[in-house]
């Protein structure tokens, strides 16, 4: 590298050197040294980058309208924000996920990023921090204590959403195969013992209704970080940020994110606060454990092919087994299962960064997000590829299934009203000393006609008072 | 013991004596012996017991609504249940809270014991079940998997309730700090290094705040609870209840708890989830980590006397040393602390016996009530405690405070619009030189007169664009 | 109550009164009152109820050899610790479990039972404490912050050798089913999907070998608990306590429990380190994992009985359901699942107790000796109850097991190298499409004689490479 | 793209193509495609590439042993792992760390890998499996389930090696500023308040002593990782590989490695365990907490510079607010927080992972192995960091320190003996009325002399019987 590929910038530690072509700074450079933790930069969250930048861009117009800042270079600061929020320029945002500062090192990435380009499009070079700089102009009226949370939660907000249309898509491949099944009966289980019969429509009905409560209880959440702290300053009490300034940067930012945002009515209690966050989390990692239970489930179901409950078939998405030909292995709801983990671990990651605030500000907020993003990320890969490479392709076992029933002692509950509870009694314990099957039983003793045992076993009787199955 | 003090019972193992006065059967003897695992009896929950016999009142109402119960014997269970819930015979509740079985041994004790009060107040002696049986005539239409978490449910509600009112009782407390030391200027830190001014009010106020969203936030969870699956039987699809039973005995039991009841729409999807007592949890552990952190901050602010922070003072309430003399510790606080790490943990465990349900019912549900019960109970207990027995007495230390915002340097930054940015950054410089106060630097240049500096020290000042004090 | 019931102490805060016949003073009262958390007095861990007693005796003995404390004085104190040992005013100890002070009143209450205990044997009455006092005398060289760790631990050791004893009952009975099971031949599975053949015992053997390993790793953890700390007085700097008197008092206090005990190298690492319990709570933690694992392993195995795996059957102990007559459940395993989960949630409380540590000292030891008893008793109980409820009664059902064998695709993977690769492919083939048993086809096609195909099915050669059976 | 870019690749879903010039096949191509969860291949652990080269390595030379393997063959697998050893071939290492199939798709990724590049160096072109198969001949005598629990283990010790010599570099750096501060005199405080005095070197001591005990706790936990089930093949059984195959691969492998490794001595039970990895992941958190703790404590000495303790300085490593102009956060301490919630909450999801096995296999290692990586490399380069940036350029405010002592009430502790107890309590009383120093008291009162008061205050007399500073 020649001389001229570097320029010279300065911060209270010192001079220090940076790459001449680097829309990043000097406070970026000594964050990348400080922090070589995860090796993840802030850039694989495109969603908080593009937050940060709207962030930015909704305080240059606030400050531009509060006559704080040169229309010339608000239209600079706004032209490079918009660049970012199309995607470009996210590889200057560098420092890493998992740092110290309270997120300080992020907004200085991003104010250095974006001062650096409006700079060049003001007709400057990069570092000529006189014409227009990172802090006295990208972060004016801002402190990092509310241009962080804010971006967060903007950012957590479009990640959800990406997660609910996740959810809805595995929602309605379970809906179909409950309506594909609804004529399919079964034995239903309870503490893994045989109970009573049911249908596999029932069973998968169930599957679905469990995604879309938990997509209600998500839609909750989310409204919660709808409430945002962008005018706060440091602690709250909005110094060095003017009159008007809260409600005009927010209404810039609900206009370029499209969202509706609230300022928080306490702005001190907001910018310590992590309840959002905390809820949130708590949301996801019930629907991990919903989406674990149900995995578990279908992994049991389809349990085989020959010394297990065989009641499903997986659709084969890859070999099994190098040693064991032609073994298939559940491995799409392993996997899922096991994002579910993940994500019920973050869950304790975040309490604990959130417990861990002190005072006027939680300084934990960057394991916050790196987990938050971590879980709604998988979390949403783990729905589609369950919808699309396990459920949809489900076949039953009807045969096998219908058999249970008929073979079942719990069949003997459902047929009591009918043959009296003596008569059950006592085909319950001939069936148990045979091994013989319920239904076999009661026709060869002529106690039902055959007509009226298979009405009793038709799939709307034995589904009963329950849900429809749809 | 004389032969006299025993009766004979009978279930699918065998006879067993049971002692002669005890209203528990022979189910509930087995129980006792399979589960001996914490001495904690179910009684040790009285809101579950309550919840339990308002279940069995309610089902008798409807069985014998339906025509399925005789009116006598529908009026004796109805009597016992009312005296259950009166208080009386909660002793004979003794199965330990945590067992196998789905809660099964939880609702037999129920069965027998409201069976065997029944018999007494028809004119029989306990065990007489020809005249009355615990599972034909007080089980009637029921199954554990429907009673069992409905009852939870609704205890869960009432001890919540409790958990409510105190912490409104918590909340009460920080606001009128809020309002005392509305005038009470300090530094405010983030990353607890010095920042900007603040008022203790402001700092108090945001502790109030927070107890006043996690409420809301608790009354969003506490509705999810309203939802039962009474009626649903084994697995959902209400076998063996008659048509009308579920409707009929949900309207029983909203009258009789006064709790606005309603069915599940899916039964087969309610009687296999527990992601409302998994929600529960989630809001309990955050209103645990918010407590968490208010205290850490209560023991920081009150850290000393003389080489900790020392800016306000708790309450006195025991000797703190018998070593050091005149020692005094924050103990509420730290046992504040202690009771959110348990509700933490608590956390984990009922997302682990959340997860672990499998196919149509979940059999942890017990752990699930225990860990549920120890968490809002004992969150209830120290938030009436922290309240009454070290919030109300705290007193501010208003000269140390004061001058911690007189020699800070972060006050530069208040001073700043005023003074002009390069005599402020002179100021800094020199009093980070010398030790001395900013304000007193800036008075001795004559860079401000006294009553200027003053004003702008005054709390509504400081305050700035933050929240109302109260 | 009269007057004469009640007598007068009194402390830094002022004067109380206690009751006449009370051993406890007001140090206790005051700590009942200040900590109505759990309701759980310290007296539910006889363990730790000892433990203190022993301390204070070894401190008493300690004092006495070193000249600080008068002879009749010190053999009062032992007398009166060694009544507590034997179990005697055990119901004096009545401050909650969970308090805030670091265990202070649970020192305070030890050192107030033990001087008025000793103040009888003197010929005094209980509060007259100028001839013998709970702090000057009885706390004599010590402080909360050594005494109570050193407390803990020594608990801790006692109740972790009834799990060591339990989790021997519990591999014992494992042994014997492996023994008993060592020609069952069963299909071994792996993802839950039909892998290759093995033997029943070999699934037991594993059952033992898992708790066997647990046993070293909890032999290793309860070592660390034998470093302690007494002497450190305060901080570890032992203030206050004379020259010898950490080794003395460490000496006796080994004679009287007879456990191995050290004094940590560096006293104030020791005075404010959680890491033996934080590891102690982990080897619990590890095995909770593993006894949930077999008793998941135990439910599946004996799902059914017709619509299950129905390879093994647990001893029925309980009726499993008022609806469905003759339905048993594995209630046994379920509690211990239920136990490990609460373990695991105490690990976190545990986990975030220690980090929760400032300074010279951890003040949140309490919730850690609470959930650590608890881990330890609960698992002692879940231990025995399986063992003794439900292994020792487990039965095989080998018709069915075998035939899963023999039925199955993957025992061609055991043929392979006998019929070849083409053939085995072929036959697997024709299993897959007809549902045909693998063995079935081979004896068929006569491509293996039936004694040599019996043969291969041998148990000793299925079993392979694999471990001896007991 | 042209076709003569691709290859097409067999297995039992039907034929694929793959990229020409790709080492990986069809059944690495199908996991990338059935498991875009994380984003992060495999290639991301190299220390786990590494032991899948060294495993596959010793398998091919115990085959060649045993003449299962043509010496051709042999010869060029091994030539492929070493060229993989030696970091080549890294970059086809590409299905996602998260996957299902407890590790098969990591094994056929190396398996094809190897074959691939084995068939290159034969003078084949890849794909020509006719030659040399990734099953047949690669994965010889093993299936995924020994291979990818002992790729793990061995990569977990190499991870584990490099995170305890980072703790060493911390442990060092605490050890040296325990020398630098062992004259430094400060307050000791318990539950923050001031307790008795102690020096600056004994604090910092404590943290040196803390790590010293976690890399024993370390080392302890990698010794059980060295026990491996090489030739348990699919079970444990050891089916598919012949006599002397374990104990041949696993000497070639200890070889290869320069590990101690041995072979369980249960096979069954070592493939389906995942104790070690609980143990291991525990221990971390252990070394977590302890961490954590210490940076609380030096984020807390550090607090100020004006209104806080100020008793140590910390390094400036960034500028802390771009609103505060000159604010110095403790960054690194609070990066290393960080860290320390990230262990704790993998150690949950290792827990339930391992939780979740079942019957002969665990099929969560992926996760594990994820979870265990990150806790291990993020430790890492957190102890560096704090160690570097931080600790060594940490400095003492020692008149700071030495004004708290001589202010302290609590040095009346320490005086006591030397004044005796009643004018002691009237010097304390003294001192809280009138806020005055206890040192200035006695001094004017005449109760020591100057130059006994200093004598008692000498840093080896305050450090007391407590621990050798270095």
């Amino acid at each position: 590298m020649t001389a001229a590929a570097t320029r010279s910038e300065h911060d209270l530690l010192g001079d220090r050197d940076v790459p001449a072509e680097a829309y990043w700074g000097v406070h970026t450079l000594r964050a990348t040294e400080n922090f070589p933790i995860t090796g993840t930069p802030i850039s694989a969250y495109p969603h908080l980058i593009d937050a940060l930048a709207a962030v930015k861009e909704a305080a240059a117009l606030a400050n531009e309208e509060l006559g704080l800042l040169a229309p010339e270079k608000a239209a600079a600061i706004v032209a490079a924000c918009r660049e970012i929020r199309e995607g470009r320029l996210h590889d200057q945002f560098v420092v890493d996920v998992v740092q110290g500062g309270a997120g300080t090192s992020t907004n200085m990435n991003a104010n250095e990023v974006v001062a650096n380009r409006a700079l060049e499009l003001l007709g400057h070079e990069k570092g000529q921090y006189r014409y227009l700089h990172p802090n006295e102009d990208v972060n004016l009226s801002q402190s990092t204590n509310d241009v962080y949370p804010t971006a967060v939660k903007i950012a957590t907000v479009f990640a959800v959403r990406g997660l609910l249309k996740a959810m809805a898509v595995l929602q309605d491949a379970f809906a179909r195969k409950a309506v594909e099944f609804r004529e399919v009966l079964k034995m239903g289980r309870t503490q893994l013992q045989d109970a009573v019969p049911m249908t596999l429509g029932q069973e998968f009905s169930a599957f679905a209704v469990m995604i879309d409560e938990d997509r209600s209880r998500l839609d909750e959440a989310v409204e919660l970080i709808h409430e945002i702290n962008l005018g706060a300053t440091a602690i709250g009490t909005g110094l060095n940020a003017p009159a008007g300034y809260a409600e005009s940067a927010r209404r810039h930012l609900a206009e370029i994110t499209g969202l509706p945002l609230v300022t928080a009515a306490n702005l001190v209690e907001a910018t310590q606060d992590c309840g959002a966050f905390v809820q949130m989390s708590g949301v996801l990692k019930r629907i991990a454990v919903k989406l674990s239970k149900s995995c578990n489930d279908l992994r049991l179901l389809s349990s085989g092919p020959r010394a297990g409950l065989g009641e499903i078939n997986l659709p084969p998405v890859q070999a099994g087994s190098s040693i064991m030909p032609g073994k298939v292995n559940p491995v799409i709801p392993e996997v899922v299962n096991q994002v579910a983990f993940e994500v019920i671990g973050n869950d304790v990651t975040i309490t604990m960064a959130a417990e861990a605030g002190q005072l006027q500000l939680n300084a934990f907020e960057p394991i916050i997000l790196h987990s938050l993003s971590e879980s709604i990320t998988h979390l949403r890969a783990a729905c589609l590829t369950l919808a699309e490479r396990c459920i949809d392709g489900i076949t039953a076992n009807t045969e096998v299934l219908r058999r249970t029933v008929e073979n079942s002692i719990g069949l003997v509950t459902a047929l009591n009203p009918h043959i009296g509870y003596t008569a059950a009694t006592d085909i319950a314990k001939e069936a148990l000393d045979t091994g013989r099957g319920v239904a076999e039983l009661v026709l060869e003793k002529g106690l039902l006609p055959a007509d009226k045992l298979a009405g009793l076993l038709r799939p709307e009787v034995v589904a009963g008072s329950g849900p429809a199955l749809v």
